[in-house]
């Protein structure tokens, strides 16, 4: 069976998410990342980036281990035929829309919490840069949702996967989505997907009771 | 015929790399970053993100603008068949490069020189964490290409083409590859290639005489 090694966390949540709406059965192994232990030696034999989610599952009778959530999401889309358009443009729409998630939205909602929230000492500059390029994004994907229904165009996608997680923690990250009517309709539409819950409250479990 | 909006910047030297790699003709069309012409409204319709670059091709039919260095790269080979392996656990290690070079590679790189170049005001603990992040990045680079050739394996592919383009611009952002053995065997063997060479030329022939 696919083991997911994961918590609580906007990265580890986009997994799960995809395997509930394929409907693919797998093993939640906790990484309890408020103790360190995504960098820990023996997690760190199966990632040595120390970062969760890592996805373990069997390809060609060979074991794969695979790092980062957006190539686990595209891995899965491909291994079954779902989330991912076949070709064309809509193809290249949800690639264009991981990328952008990847390289923009995550480290600045990434940053943006940092300096806000985990700065030993203030960093004025710096959180004023991540937190303007943060709602930049929020207001690029708010007009997108204006003219579509979801991230990559008028299906529901593995971007879309990407873009929820990160906006379900938006909270601790000090982040809102008043004023982005668009992206509020879609977030709560994509909130209200049974696998989108069923994931949740899977990785929620995962976490020890204080 | 494809058009490349472009400069001689890090991502926008990704899509010509491929492009002579696969042997595709292409104009390229000039965005002169240094005067901020790709934040100006005539540009920002082609990418309501205001980056290079942007890649205009036609698919069935239908013009297909694209924006993402990453996702063009990813849709070129996907085009072509090239610089990519069809399936298997070898993709996978594609992508998982690709993202690895977008979430981690890129966003590091790229704050790393803002803080230590552009910032109006020092903010040390700005710059040491995102120098700090782009040494552990390099660091694992290099451990992964002691067991490899290429960064995904055995083959050259689209992910030597990305982390080869911020490698290019590693003394504007203030690293080395000094102490990284690996890492330097490969970089030179991607800059020894013809196409590379080609690319580089070419992107570097769109910055105006000072």
């Amino acid at each position: 069976m696919i083991e997911v090694h994961a918590f609580a966390t906007p990265n580890s949540v986009k997994v799960p998410i995809a395997l509930e709406e394929i409907e693919l059965a797998y093993a939640l192994k906790p990484v309890n990342v408020r103790e360190g232990v995504q960098r820990a030696p023996a997690f760190m034999v199966l990632n040595p980036n120390g970062k969760v989610p890592v996805l373990v599952d069997h390809v060609d009778g060979e074991r794969l281990v695979l790092t980062e959530s957006a190539a686990i999401l595209v891995y899965l889309a491909e291994k079954t035929g779902k989330l991912l358009p076949e070709r064309g443009a809509a193809r290249a729409r949800v690639f264009e829309q991981l990328f952008f998630h990847a390289s923009g939205m995550s480290p600045a909602f990434g940053n943006a919490g940092f300096f806000k929230r985990s700065s030993p000492e203030p960093q004025p500059i710096a959180e004023a840069r991540f937190t303007g390029e943060a709602e930049r994004i929020l207001g690029l994907l708010d007009s997108k949702l204006a003219n579509q229904a979801f991230a990559a165009g008028d299906d529901f996608t593995i971007a879309d996967v990407a873009h929820f997680a990160w906006l379900w923690r938006r909270q601790f990250l000090g982040l809102t989505l008043d004023g982005r009517p668009n992206l509020s309709r879609w977030y709560d539409a994509v909130a209200d997907r049974p696998a989108v819950q069923r994931a949740i409250a899977r990785v929620e479990a995962l976490v020890p009771a204080a």
